[in-house]
């Protein structure tokens, strides 16, 4: 009975697992060298929590269960949910600034294409408890301090950012009123995904009015505050988020990533929930989806049943970024290949006991060392020793019967040497 | 709108997420210091994957549902159907031996009790390839080279060692049939869960003759190979059991663990599919169930649709190893707080951004470095640094201004020194 694997997931086989380790290490790295701490949440939660808070897209794509309780589950589509939940159960014990990062692992039923699978593993960063760009700011900083880390230039990635509060209040100068903006968000953030057609005729039957319908199209094409001037004319709303951004760009300055960013108006986010500040990275051609994406967000935690504290943070996830790693060769050079410190042959089986010894002594140490399984055959064994990219082969043979000593082999350039036992593991120690 | 986490899943807040990384982490370094490579499959794989092959109890467990293409699936109770199933697609291509490890997160839909939850991690590590006892013993030092290190000593902890080969040779000799030994292993290996009176007369409906159960008992109870002469007659099938145990024992000495091992006869392993060596590791005190277990399994990847492969591997979760490690005292202190290198406090507001430059080019020459997102007032940036357990705290003020300089106190024993900016980041690079 043979089986294959679903539809949409991934087998992890060694080569590709140290691809996956070697993202999810950066990911963690860079969170931790930014102060973030990780936590994590169950795999499945009660399908409620999701179907209640979820993007209507995301709600849509549920894998779902009932467990033998009558329990409704799901597993995680996202951890935000979960996020809101735990930090609402710990509110009045848990310190100021709340900087929390996670890695999970999370499903959607979604269709798989290029850069999106049903299983797919997702950096997310929070800052909970500041209602300040400084926030954004670090966000910000943490995601392309990572991408940077990988190799990736401000020539193949830019973060492109706004704001939901002055995209807001622009469009309320122009006329539009505030019921009607939520809708008008999910369309602007299709503007890219759709034909330039389709796109103008359903936000003239949204706005009605065609002369705001060509400002706004002005407004998608806006890369500096200044831009706004020419739209509308700044209130005092506007004036504030002007400000904002302006701060928000002092900062990112200040933190040295100010060529990885620029201001675009076009950049809108889907999700209702975004109050402030949103971002996306995006690869500089254009061709792939959103590296990353994210922003302020003041209502989550309430929406959960806890207070009305504000929120930011940046979700990341693993299949847009490989591919990009990839097209880039970004990914060869990095992983290095797992190596093996040393490999213990053993040139006489009377002497197998004593390689045993030596190879687990030498991991007892903390280094990586392996054996050979069938003593005897030398060549056999060097030649495992080659194809597994040890760095040193050690060999047990009649040397260690007449003289007590060991041959170190340099896999790398051959050469080798007699040591005695004892300075070798005092050499190892 | 408050929501629960489901009944048998954990919330890892940052505290529960430091000692789950540091079991993963152990897990992991002795997996590679014993030249195991790391692999990992889907959350869910088709229902039928694990009804055809996972042991009776957990295929009760599962926790499945259906998705929008009709497909039945399950989330993974276990992670060595996926290793068949991966083994088996590439097995002419891999290199042998196959030495894989993984990690995998595995949820079971079990009644909740100490040390078994609805959701846990799972170290997995196996050979595949090698019909030796040479590859039992490396899975059984690996083992326990991971729980030496977490500071568990041979008083805290021993391996039970047994073979199902040398028990089905005795149980044979003692005129069992061959059809019926499965249904024997599964009463056997439940002796030590059941009241001694329905053993007994379990064994007895089983066995039909008094003599044998009573034979049988004593078998149990062995603990060294010499013993089982006194029981039968070694037969060249049990003088072969025999022979291997002796073997491993030899090879587990050589490996330097022989103080943590012993022969156990009692020890059988639930399921089916072992085939020899099997051995379980126990706290001494027998209150806490298996920490790990495993064994011999010869047909698993041929019963997947494979070839008739040797394998040997061993499967430990991480909810009794905590409670030990916890009721051993051996997790707090070796979970060294998240050390943060660097805390930028800004005594003046008018230089904030150079504090933030300073934090960020900190951290992108791969410091932990945090900064106050409020500057200003002194002392409560240093509180904040103190509370967040930092190495040393860099104060941004007038130093800077008149002089140039940074002021770096050490958190530890609160000297304080000033530095130019260059020298220190001179130090730092």
């Amino acid at each position: 009975m043979k089986f294959q694997p679903v539809k949409g997931t991934r087998d992890f086989y060694p080569e590709q697992m140290a691809v996956r380790n070697y993202i999810v290490n950066g990911w963690k790295a860079a969170s931790v060298r930014s102060g973030f701490v990780e936590y994590d949440g169950p795999i499945f939660e009660y399908l409620a929590m999701y179907q209640a808070k979820s993007g209507q897209e995301i709600a849509q794509q549920l894998f779902s269960l009932t467990d033998r309780g009558g329990r409704e589950l799901a597993i995680r589509p996202e951890i935000t949910p979960t996020l809101a939940r735990m930090v609402n159960e710990k509110i009045n014990s848990l310190p100021r600034p709340i900087k929390w990062f996670s890695v999970p692992r999370l499903c959607r039923a979604e269709n798989t294409q290029k850069g999106r699978l049903r299983e797919f593993f997702q950096w997310n960063i929070d800052v909970i408890g500041v209602d300040d760009v400084i926030a954004d700011a670090d966000v910000i900083f943490t995601s392309i301090d990572y991408l940077r880390s990988t190799g990736l230039t401000a020539g193949d990635i830019q973060a492109k950012i706004s704001s939901r509060k002055l995209l807001a209040a622009v469009l309320v100068e122009l006329g539009i009123s505030g019921e009607s903006l939520d809708a008008i968000y999910v369309l602007l953030d299709k503007k890219t995904k759709l034909p330039a057609e389709t796109f103008d005729a359903m936000l003239l039957e949204k706005i009605g009015d065609g002369g705001v319908v060509e400002k706004i199209k002005k407004l998608m094409e806006i890369t500096a505050v200044e831009q706004i001037a020419d739209i509308v004319r700044p209130g005092p709303a506007v004036q504030q988020g002007l400000d904002e951004v302006s701060r928000l760009f002092v900062i990112l300055s200040n933190m040295g990533i100010d060529n990885y960013c620029r201001f675009d108006m076009s950049i809108v986010r889907g999700l209702a929930y975004y109050t402030g500040v949103v971002f996306e990275v995006h690869d500089v051609t254009g061709r792939l989806r959103a590296i990353c994406g994210g922003g302020r967000y003041d209502n989550l935690l309430k929406d959960f049943g806890g207070p009305a504290i504000s929120a930011t943070g940046m979700g990341m996830g693993d299949c847009v970024l490989e591919i990009l790693l990839e097209e880039k060769g970004l990914l060869k050079e990095r992983i290095a290949a797992n190596k093996i410190d040393y490999f213990v042959a053993c040139a006489d089986e009377r002497l197998f006991g004593r390689a045993v010894e030596t190879a687990c002594k030498l991991r007892t140490l903390g280094r990586i060392a392996e054996f050979a399984y069938k003593p005897g055959n030398l060549a056999k064994q060097l030649k495992q020793a080659d194809s597994m990219k040890c760095r040193f082969c050690v060999i047990i043979g009649r040397e260690l019967e007449e003289c007590g000593k060991l041959i170190v082999k340099n896999m790398a350039d051959g050469s080798q040497s007699q040591i005695s036992m004892e300075e070798f593991f005092r050499g190892n120690d």
